[in-house]
């Protein structure tokens, strides 16, 4: 599955759409369309209409994926492992809605999920210009991250005061452009229908990553405002036909990060240090989490949504380490780069220009090797792989806020800037539910991790474990710690850096602790490795601008792309693999596998197939260039009507983290006739159905 | 469960027996067994006559478990998962024993197991002197560490041809002491009688180290010689009345490793790189494991054996970091070494003799981070954890014994002395499944390991991967290879080092072609660590009887031991832990789980339900000293009868490996009462229940 992964590193531009020019490559911009692809090698128009259309009935979700409104009454349409972290927090042990699915037959019966907003694309602002003009020439790189971010912290400012919309200032082709995208932002957000899990992810994590499939991974949320539901100008209409192998179609969606430009040192990078080190981290995690949820029942449904998170993970790392650890693939990078470089040395004012810039990112990547293990466990994400906990997390933003908002929003970490503050708000004082066995759970492995990769007499870990035991130290903290109340939270975030200073919580006190040593490496990590691959690979792109014009699309930065590529099945190992499966496989494929989990459909499924079209197509794939983040895309055809819904890559197409391919590598969707074969025969939900076909 | 750890290093003696004298704390050495202790604490008068029969009661499995003869005809017990490797084997994906257990009515049903052998020690022969007297005054750490090895290999050969006997040389006090062991050894192994892996195994992986427990974790061989069931002098008798809370049993079987003596800087290393790099490689494992298991139901029973194995070393090697990375138990043995330390600085002739112990064993250390992982992916083992494939192991070994054969005895690598071919022979040329997808799958990850931990550029790693990605090169060797041909293998092992030369099989290519490097790293580590580690630890052990005489138990080596200790319960959480489970909460704990894998008991235990004594005691704890290794040891009481069955430890007692402690850690046994019920009631296993209870 493809949530968004938020662990990669990622950066950089598309060098490969340079070369390769005739594969249905590339995530486009909505203002840079791949016009002129289109129209020569499928002689279709795109128009601004239709761009806009797309657009605007496009969404993206807080969570890590991608969704479409597909009614006038702000009905969405994501997948089921998209809302998946939705379901758990409205879960409990008695309505097990992740487990057993869920139907709002009535408005009235729709539930609000916690933390779960849903932003759309109003506009995009061009703002490169006054971005760059902070810098100054001369100004070393901490003073040149820290000038450009506070003109960043500034634009999005200014943005959300003048519009009051949700404002982010994106960093395209890694500097070569900086565009401010203006989202509308719902927060009212409510379940409407999910199936189980057991056909939503049939299969399971054997089957993840894998094609032929059979799962209907859908999922619909409702926005509000005001308490009603939102009417919304654009959304998508349901295709009456469906299509077929060879037809056109669209993917309109948030792919999460590519490294597709990444020099070779830096894919070396990754391929050594920071691929294995991620690896590792996630494995102790699945075993953890799996050991955990193996213990009962009830465990396994509160850890559902988090152990399918690192097993997602898990799959879709080993395929892109594979990729690296290919020489295949290294190789033809390898050509690429001396291309490119051949191509700026031979041209003296690019050499002057942009020469430097692969020996930049080398030293870069040199300086990080240093730091890699300090940064990862005490300030990765802003929190620190060493402090896996949901109230870590928390104490860690009520510290941090209470420190930026004393500075002018200029100087602040950029996810303390103004503009961000009422989602960080909101993020702290969410109600989902933490379960301390688990806080316990994940925090002790995740110290015990700390001990390892920085050593038992390191200063911090000796602060952090304060003499305990890892395990001891963990249910020392979780037992301690009052952040589970909401009132608790609420008084320190409104009590300031006084209320945090004189708080004696343990984990506010572990936080406050931590702080010092996490701003110190962050520091180092920005000045000494995340400014100077800034600047390398700006230095690239523009290179590329300068040897192949703008026409060329940047990696992907978890924002509204348009991606495209007809229905095709493909060639694996000798063996024809259709594009689509059909509903009856479904129960073939359980039989084949003794009908024993991940492969038992629902009882519910079970008793309805006499009532199926078992003729139905179920899932298919199509060329389309995904990648993570991508979930939940509405797939569509020509006329803009959704035909499916993408889900998941293919095996092969993991490796579309550094390069396209479309030999074998696929997008994996549900076909829109399977989502409304089941929502009338399998779920009697006729009022959905309806709403979908605008009442037919 | 308790299978040898086999991947332990493990050196060392009981420093800990010498602080503590109260607690029932010993791995006892059958010639040096705790006399005074019994006395004094229990008034038992331990006798040679007592002694010897339950010795050679006693049975080792070559697998890595303890066992014991039950019947004059040959008739051995031992647990289920010890038995596993046996049933996997035997096993095919239309008969699987593994899951469905297994029981000969007659002996003509009895199956023959392929590569189990069963040894019992016969003799014990004090060697010290004669192995000390190769090493010459001033010789360096490798030319010593060759004169002693090349010692024991002809002491082996002179015992073998002598005797006709099984010789193993035991290096005992880490180097204080020489022994030599005698075994008769069997290796006409058929088995008897299994349950199903559901009931063996109840509770699976979530309660594997945890208590109260209801496992039938048994099985029954029986050793034949020249075709018929051998007759055995000393057997165990079955106890009539079982034992209560209170009484005083004894365990006798082989305790694979314990690192007692360790000194600090020798902990500190297992916790800060050795221990976390098997964790990481064990994770790893698991992970490739688990996924092609679920991939299919005949991919899991493939798999099954490997699985649980790397699960189970996961599990106790978790236990054993929390144990090293707790301070608590850091400080005692921080305050243990001072105290040591200080006793020989005071005496004048042993500081003189001992004095530098510490520093040269913290000096190997050093030396030993520095080839770690290079010896750990080449060697470890005898074949390198970088190659994890069962067709790449006998390559190997069929490329090293055919250079090793033209050396004389005393100059062979110890695995490949003249005493060891008969065994090596057996293990090249067994008859055991090797499943091609299977070893595609641990190859690939071990390759891709190899790359990980020695850098893309390593020389070896380069040569290995002859430009390939892991997985083709892995899928390239195995689907090369012919060795998974019998034939092919005995006219390798026939042909001597002209047929190895000559070969072109991709696996005997490559294992010739690593064999270098691997043996140059060994020869480091043998030098440079090995034998400085033997010395130091000599010195030590030597210290140590210097201070506190010889009554004191060395760390267990995967030999024939000696553990006592009363039925008892525990306290945890302020709640008490009945020594006892029965038969009846079996069924409420499935109940509990919801009946749910691996909670589900067989079938036949449902059905027969109504026929048990549900009050049949099931499993029980004890306090006494055993660690991985004893899997299967008979539990006897002071008559010498059998009362249990060893099979597991709780979760306190993984702390053993470094320190015994009484206050929480139980050795948990099946009940031999229970073992009688269910075959009676369950199996309708009447001629074996007779068997056992000698025809009563």
């Amino acid at each position: 599955m493809m949530a968004r992964q938020r662990w990669v590193l990622g950066l950089i531009v598309a060098l490969s759409a340079v070369w390769l020019s005739q594969a249905d490559e590339g995530m486009w911009l909505f203002n840079n369309p791949p016009k002129k692809q289109l129209k020569e090698k499928y002689g279709f128009d795109i128009t601004p209409q239709w761009l806009e259309h797309l657009q605007k009935s496009s969404v993206r979700l807080g969570a890590g994926g991608s969704g479409s409104f597909v009614s006038p009454d702000g009905l969405v349409m994501t997948n089921h492992h998209v809302a998946s972290d939705a379901l758990q927090k409205v879960s409990t042990a008695e309505k097990n809605y992740m487990r057993d699915g869920f139907h709002a037959r009535t408005r009235e019966e729709e539930i609000k999920c916690p933390d779960q907003e849903i932003d759309v694309l109003m506009s995009i602002e061009d703002v490169t210009e006054r971005v760059n003009a902070a810098v100054k020439p001369g100004m070393d790189p901490a003073a040149a991250q820290k000038a450009r971010q506070g003109a960043i912290n500034e634009i999005e400012k200014e943005s959300k005061e003048k519009t009051g919309l949700h404002s982010e200032v994106v960093t395209l082709y890694q500097g070569g452009q900086y565009h401010l995208y203006r989202y509308k932002r719902y927060d009212d957000v409510r379940l409407v229908f999910a199936p189980e899990t057991a056909i939503a992810f049939f299969g399971g994590d054997p089957d993840n990553f894998e094609y032929p499939r059979y799962c209907l991974d859908v999922a619909f949320f409702r926005v509000y405002e005001n308490g009603k539901p939102a009417k919304v100008d654009h959304y998508l209409r349901w295709s009456k036909d469906g299509v077929k192998e060879g037809d056109l179609t669209f993917v309109s969606g948030h792919p999460g990060r590519t490294e597709r430009l990444n020099t070779v040192a830096h894919l070396e990078f990754i391929r050594d240090v920071d691929m294995p080190t991620r690896l590792n981290v996630i494995r102790r995690r699945e075993i953890a989490l799996k050991t955990y949820s193996d213990r009962s029942l009830e465990n396994e449904r509160r850890a559902r949504d988090d152990l399918f998170s690192v097993q997602n993970s898990r799959k879709a790392r080993l395929g892109m380490l594979a990729g690296l650890q290919d020489p295949a693939i290294m190789s033809r990078k390898r050509e690429e780069e001396a291309a490119l470089r051949e191509a700026v040395a031979k041209d003296p004012e690019l050499r002057k220009n942009y020469g430097d810039a692969w020996d930049q990112i080398a030293q870069a990547l040199k300086d990080y090797r240093e730091i890699f293990l300090e940064h990862y466990v005490l300030e990765f994400g802003g929190i620190g792989t060493g402090f896996n906990s949901e109230l870590f997390a928390i104490a860690k933003r009520l510290v941090r806020l209470a420190e930026e908002k004393t500075k002018p929003n200029a100087e602040r970490l950029p996810e303390y800037s103004e503009a961000r503050l009422e989602a960080l708000r909101q993020s702290i004082l969410s109600e989902a539910p933490i379960y301390e066995d688990l806080e316990i759970v994940r925090l002790s492995d995740s110290l015990s991790m700390m001990m390892e990769f920085l050593g038992a007499d390191h200063e911090v870990v000796q602060k952090v474990l304060a003499g305990k035991s890892p395990q001891h130290r963990a249910a020392q903290l979780v037992n301690g710690t009052r952040l589970r109340d909401l009132t608790v939270r609420k008084q320190l975030l409104d009590g300031g850096l006084s209320a945090i200073e004189a708080s004696d919580d343990p984990m506010i006190v572990l936080a406050r602790t931590v702080d010092p040593a996490a701003r110190r490496v962050r520091k180092v990590y920005e000045g000494k490795v995340q400014e100077p691959l800034r600047q390398g690979y700006a230095k690239i792109s523009k290179a590329l601008f300068a040897i192949k014009g703008t026409s060329i699309y940047p990696d992907a930065t978890f924002t509204l792309r348009l991606a495209y590529g007809p229905v095709l099945g493909y060639m694996e190992n000798g063996k024809k693999i259709p594009p689509y499966t059909v509903i009856g496989g479904l129960y073939q494929h359980a039989e084949n596998h003794g009908w024993k989990e991940p492969f038992d459909p629902p009882q519910r499924w079970k008793d309805r197939k006499g009532k199926l079209d078992l003729n139905t197509p179920f899932n298919f794939v199509s060329t389309a260039d995904i990648i993570g983040g991508n979930s939940g895309s509405p797939v569509v055809n020509t006329k803009g009507e959704v035909v499916g819904l993408i889900f998941d890559g293919n095996i092969y197409s993991l490796v579309l983290n550094y390069a396209y391919t479309d030999e074998l590598a696929r997008a994996v969707s549900v076909d829109a006739r399977a989502i409304l074969e089941a929502l009338r025969k399998v779920y009697d939900a006729e009022e959905l159905a309806k709403e979908l076909t605008g009442g037919k």
